[in-house]
């Protein structure tokens, strides 16, 4: 069972990006999957979150308690849920958006400037499905079939090629990275 | 405990609309609420739905079993999650979408032209807002008030004014539909 926080502010489609990681893993993985989204003290501020729980059997407990992936797109939800990412556990963030601290335990880092690629297409709102694409390089915990088809589906159809084109653009920068660390 | 079943096909932003509900109630009204998104068998297809619990207290459960309100943007979304209504519930539906059907037990419906409203005011994907606004008119179940703020935060600030403006729209309606009916 992996469990995955994604974070960021309102606007940023943070809730979208965490639906389609839950979706591909389900309908086209053959896992299963849950994304909730708890609203409580915990999400007040601009700081948003979902969780999404992806497993080879059903979920039975759909709240992340220490997540094992911790996926940040702002400063303030790096700052909320880093600590709680597991030891080793794996981090995925936006560089231009998330300058980290030094001392934040010994968790992998894994960096994308998916706001300002977004912005490059013209389109700053697919910034989350660059880092869909990063994410599915990344963790391998997706595959790259099962999320361009859940991207469809996902988003209105005339963006759709839009929404492909960055989540390749982010894969793409994923693969480059895992290439160079080897 | 209200449980709430959001439904439609992808790309209608039925997932934001609980989303939004959620943190309407939960932030700006004090209640308690999670949106959790099961992805499964019964996910398959393209009807797309969330299910949101708001309650008085902490969400101990946060899966829909009986919905109390059904919220339908398709007839395939109806199709399928209009039999698990509890009796006497509510369905609040698109009137465009979804052509209901007598035999469907007794609840009571109410039906707005939410994308047609929204397609008038230039932007079909505001269909979610609209609908919104006539289900916290026709619901009461989170204030005018935690809606609207609840809507900032959580679309691209540019597009802030454009949502607000379906909000209201949708709200205006609901009323109309209440004091017609009263």
């Amino acid at each position: 069972m992996t469990e995955i926080r994604i974070s960021g502010f309102g606007g940023q489609g943070v809730i979208r990006l965490g639906y389609i990681i839950g979706k591909a893993a389900s309908l086209f993985d053959g896992k299963s999957a849950t994304m909730t989204q708890s609203f409580g003290p915990e999400a007040r501020g601009s700081a948003c979150s979902s969780q999404v729980v992806i497993s080879e059997d059903k979920v039975l407990y759909p709240y992340v308690t220490i997540p094992h992936i911790l996926v940040a797109m702002s400063q303030e939800a790096y700052t909320k849920f880093s600590p709680q990412l597991v030891e080793r556990g794996i981090l995925i963030m936006d560089e231009d958006l998330v300058t980290p601290e030094e001392t934040r335990g010994s968790f992998k880092t894994y960096a994308i400037p998916s706001t300002r690629f977004a912005e490059e297409m013209g389109a700053k709102i697919v910034a989350n499905i660059v880092m869909l694409g990063f994410f599915t390089a990344i963790t391998g915990l997706i595959t790259k079939e099962g999320a361009r088809k859940a991207i469809s589906g996902s988003v209105p159809e005339r963006f759709l090629e839009l929404n492909l084109k960055a989540f390749d653009k982010g894969y793409q920068f994923g693969q480059e990275i895992l290439e160079t660390c080897k």
